[in-house]
């Protein structure tokens, strides 16, 4: 394969003149498929179907404590789902806060409960001139939201294979006030799926935030979401690092099951220092009598533990190999050597990140659009939903068929070629 | 009976001294029982075992318009959750937003977004000097702490027989800029029972609010909850009311299935005007993906309409009234007549509110907790847990058996009557 950048303008026609068949052919077959959301398939979903038969109308309703599931009680979740949601998180259970169905409703009222009372005391946020936080890039669109809808200015933050830019974080961190939290997803990262180093973990933890309530919202939502049995990664501790270097109430970890047992119908839970989880669970008794306990024991019944946990991941993985492979592999045969893309093999997770040419992305996704084949907004991945490239391109390769994700693939690096091509003859 | 006003010292004194022999004969049987929270009891939640079959592995996990329950999608409740939600609050389902579990908690949040985010782009109420609410008391503890908690400052309103002192509802509302809520259960309210009248619901829906963003905050949380199935109370439609008034976007309705389904694991609702269901959602995509659609669709089949909640509501009742009729007896027959306290006969709901001799709730409260007896701490009914008369004090006569209720009365008189006796004395 010759790269595009060492074509003549000669053959960058010639090659145009081949897609823009190619591209017709595509248009005739009238195609819809989505890969914009992370959301499992169908044949996934149904892997969890049993877990509803595993509270019926004969059931014992009592937790492993005597208490009634059925009544009001337990704010911080039963015990077995605590232990749970603390085996996911591999901390301890006094340290978790099981919540609803939704772990970024958490994030929010979380950032929401800063902005009004501030943190563990410290001065509201709303009172503050100026609220900041680091946002790794490409990242989370709905984490980016979240601060965006609360006024909170956010700065870009590189990511690289290993984690963020940590002398970039740190500079910030340690010397600006303002400067009160970063998004984290540590592991398999939405959306480029890397996993943070050993190294970038305790850079973290010994962080000297120059803002007392700093934290860091630890987005642990694919943690244990492998890909290939052999090849999983694993991430240092957060919490405990954070302890080891004196900054115990710095970070909040978030997680659910939204991707293990039903996305809307699984549970969500928070960790953090003792401290923390008491600062929080003041707030909590006032907004809520408490949370879903019968879902909770239906999940705590249904997994049993980690071990549990880990074998229905499995089967999760089974699936979702044949819909990451069939994109990898389009990938990897169509768009290698061609120096118009590149892309990371993820590990685990829910993604594949892709980087256009810059100036391309946003011509892509149209391109993919006028066939048939919908992706995340170009952007999306960046904070306002402004990639300063134009470049990340989002892949989601959960929801579709194998044979629908191969086909959504070729249609991908065909636009991806046809916009690239454009891109080079402008400059001849 | 001789009213212990019109007794003599020596009257008194000899009262007394019986009444400390019963006492002690009592404080011998070392009770243990609560009257203090409105938890349904254990044969009410046997009822709604069956709901937990509805749902099984083998079940078609579709709406009626076919979306998948079990994946994202469908922020505002299914189709047919959000049919039966609006049959409990009377609305058109187009105007219901199907939440989690838990009303109080959309309340909180209702809140809280007033306060950062302002109420349909009025200025936020953390940037103004004062907020305050109007609280009806006696009232619904955790109403007032949602409020307390946001710092914002409460005003008590008297509650009479047909609902809140419309005179001095009006003057607040239609002449202070910085009057923004107030807080409403206007049917089987939350302690007294009562229900609103037309003229009193028709006057709120006509109110001239000096402030824009003032809000109703209609906590419909007993719509279906009668004892009698003769004398039921039926309230007119504030959504409506309002709409005929001109001021379409002036009421927050709430209710779930707390205590209809599972406490903890119901389903709740809000209902208002399109206009403030659109402003409401454009927060409400940001704080979640959605909210738990399997047990949208668990409660829906379960339930079907308004004639399955009602005859539900029924079997409900017929467990309550024995429990509620053992309080209602004793107190009739103990306290008849001697002017040491006054109640009213509720026809639905989930309490019985007492009125106590000024200055003496704390200690029959008090009283009652060294027999054996828990209530709801006196003062709990008004704003800050401070009732002006020390004279309220709130009966929960769910939870226990009726045998156990019968106890608890007797014990409850007791105090009252020793109390009561030294209050008198005091004066002589």
């Amino acid at each position: 394969m010759k790269a595009y950048k060492d074509m003549t303008k000669d053959e960058l026609l010639s090659l145009k003149a081949a897609l823009e068949e190619e591209y017709k052919i595509a248009e005739a077959k009238g195609l819809k498929l989505n890969m914009a959301r992370g959301k499992p398939g169908f044949s996934q979903l149904a892997l969890t179907m049993p877990m509803l038969d595993v509270i019926n109308s004969q059931s014992d309703m009592r937790t492993m404590l005597g208490n009634d599931t059925r009544n009001y009680g337990d704010l911080d979740g039963i015990g077995e789902c605590r232990r749970l949601m603390a085996n996911i998180l591999g901390v301890p259970k006094d340290n978790v806060i099981v919540c609803g169905n939704s772990s970024l409703n958490i994030m929010y009222d979380t950032v929401s409960r800063s902005m009004i009372h501030g943190v563990n005391g410290s001065t509201p946020w709303c009172k503050l001139d100026k609220v900041k936080f680091l946002c790794p890039v490409p990242g989370y669109d709905r984490h980016f939201k979240i601060t965006e809808t609360f006024g909170i200015e956010m700065i870009n933050i590189p990511l690289y294979d290993d984690g963020p830019d940590m002398d970039m974080v740190e500079q910030y961190v340690n010397n600006d006030d303002s400067v009160k939290g970063i998004w984290c997803v540590p592991k398999y990262s939405n959306p480029t799926g890397i996993s943070y180093s050993d190294e970038v973990v305790r850079r973290f933890a010994n962080l000297k935030p120059a803002a007392t309530d700093f934290r860091i919202y630890w987005d642990n939502a694919y943690a244990i979401h492998h890909l290939y049995k052999e090849t999983q990664d694993n991430i240092l501790n957060i919490l405990s690092e954070c302890e080891k270097a004196g900054n115990p109430d710095m970070v909040y970890m978030f997680t659910s099951t939204s991707k293990i047992s039903f996305p809307g119908s699984g549970v969500s839970a928070i960790a953090s220092s003792l401290k923390n989880v008491d600062f929080i669970e003041s707030y909590m008794t006032v907004q809520t009598i408490g949370h879903d306990k019968i879902n909770q024991l239906r999940h705590s019944r249904f997994f049993k533990d980690i071990d549990g946990l880990n074998a229905h991941m499995e089967l999760h993985a089974n699936l979702l190999r044949p819909k990451f492979e069939a994109v990898l592999t389009t990938l990897e045969n169509e768009l290698g050597g061609l120096e118009i893309g590149s892309w990371i093999k993820p590990r685990g997770g829910y993604f594949i990140s892709f980087n256009a040419l810059p100036g391309c992305a946003k011509a892509i996704v149209a391109k993919c659009k006028d066939l048939g084949v919908e992706l995340t907004g170009a952007g999306a991945t960046f904070p306002y939903g402004k990639d300063p490239e134009d470049s990340n391109i989002r892949i989601a390769p959960t929801f579709p068929s194998p044979e629908e994700m191969d086909e959504a693939a070729k249609i991908f690096v065909l636009c991806v070629k046809l916009v690239s091509v454009d891109k080079m003859l402008e400059g001849k």
